[in-house]
């Protein structure tokens, strides 16, 4: 047997849905599914018109794909026959956590996935590592069908990338959170920062981050920095603080 | 005399170059600019095509706008006849610093600008205040005559929008920064974050920030948050440690 024909996805939660969807609107067939929250399992068997099976022995995918939670993969792995092909969409989980298994790997898509909201599969990057030069390739090759944009990415390079994107989406996205918390603490409109938003992220494609650098921080404005500060408590003046600390150390370097 | 009908630039930085520029393309005159650095001035003068002179009491404008640092209003302003019709651009400046004006406002345009980087000035929100009706409604005025988004807003609310504005922009592309270094000290190709970079923002027009949130803070994935400060060193591993706490907090609530 060679070629990943089918997949079998365990876990039900944002990832399982949109790889779901991208490989039924691919065309690649879904054997079954498997999560230990019966309900959202038999949701998802629905949308992907699968089987929704209820034991991992029974999943009947030529590969296993374990889309769970970074903290969940080891021991889910620990549940599957080692000979079954594997692979798991985790960014920082080392593929040196799965010994001793004929095929594990590893299937990332460097994205961030909320379940109402329609994703275009096809630019998002896929790291892919596998423990075998034909686990990996046919990884790369299942991945092909969804997106354009596949890499070959160790485990190293995958953990440097997830760290990165924690910085510009997570953080980002909480930084945004933050903000909005101060608008609407005011009674204030939101949607009067929108046009800012917009041109942070514009400028972000056509200039390198340290010379889009604007703001009090970067000129050292002190007195509107302390003004800043008289605004703010609990974690948003920490946040203030650190930040404007940081922002001034790099422009030194 | 009613309305303003000429403008003179105090300022040479970004925000002298983008308004100056947004005034000479609507038609509104820039009777002369003046700068502290006349190199700057003479630089400014020549790309909008308006005299440069040596004093403030030089400046024959109706109005005279100071496009200067924050810190740097007061002292400037006190450098001007009381008589004549002021107003500055700074966000965090209460309009209460300059008492005992004839006319004194705030043109405060809600943006991040850099000098090489093109800026659509009508849809920039314009936060404006004056100490008399008339002066406000004159100012909102010139305002209305290079953007659509006139707002009117007192001096605390304005330093809310400027907070809020430092969290959305500043902090945020200093995340970028610190995303970046850490690909560039590995060596690995930072394109690869662009597509999480771009829906990272247009999941934010589409979904509350809170809803938008995702990754290991808010899942508590304990394991990937210890390898990725175990890759951290130095202000970008504080940074991770308060926004993780901060992100977890605020999931809470």
């Amino acid at each position: 047997m060679s070629g990943i024909h089918s997949v079998s996805i365990v876990g039900t939660g944002n990832i399982a849905h949109h790889l779901g969807k991208a490989f039924r609107d691919a065309g690649v067939p879904i054997s079954d599914i498997y999560g230990r929250n019966s309900a959202s399992a038999k949701e998802l068997g629905l949308k992907l018109n699968c089987a929704v099976v209820a034991s991992l022995d029974d999943l009947s995918g030529d590969l296993i794909l374990l889309c769970v939670s970074d903290d969940a993969v080891v021991e889910l792995a620990s549940g599957i026959l080692e000979h079954r092909r594997l692979a798991y969409t985790s960014g920082s989980v080392p593929l040196s956590s799965l010994p001793n298994r004929t095929f594990s790997g590893v299937f990332y898509p460097l994205q961030t996935f909320s379940k109402n909201r329609d994703i275009d599969i096809s630019i998002v990057p896929f790291l892919i590592e596998g423990n075998t030069l034909q686990h990996e390739s046919e990884l790369m090759q299942l991945a092909s069908r969804i997106s354009q944009q596949v890499l070959s990415a160790n485990s190293n390079d995958r953990l440097h990338y997830h760290v990165s994107a924690v910085f510009v989406n997570n953080f980002v996205n909480h930084l945004f959170s933050k903000g909005k918390e101060h608008i609407e603490e005011h009674d204030l409109n939101w949607e009067v920062l929108q046009p800012l938003i917009h041109e942070t992220m514009a400028k972000i494609s056509d200039l390198e981050p340290l010379q889009a650098q604007t703001g009090p921080a970067l000129r050292n404005d002190k007195r509107t920095i302390e003004r800043h500060l008289n605004e703010l408590e609990g974690k948003s003046k920490e946040i203030y603080t650190l930040l404007t600390q940081s922002i001034q150390q790099s422009s030194e370097k």
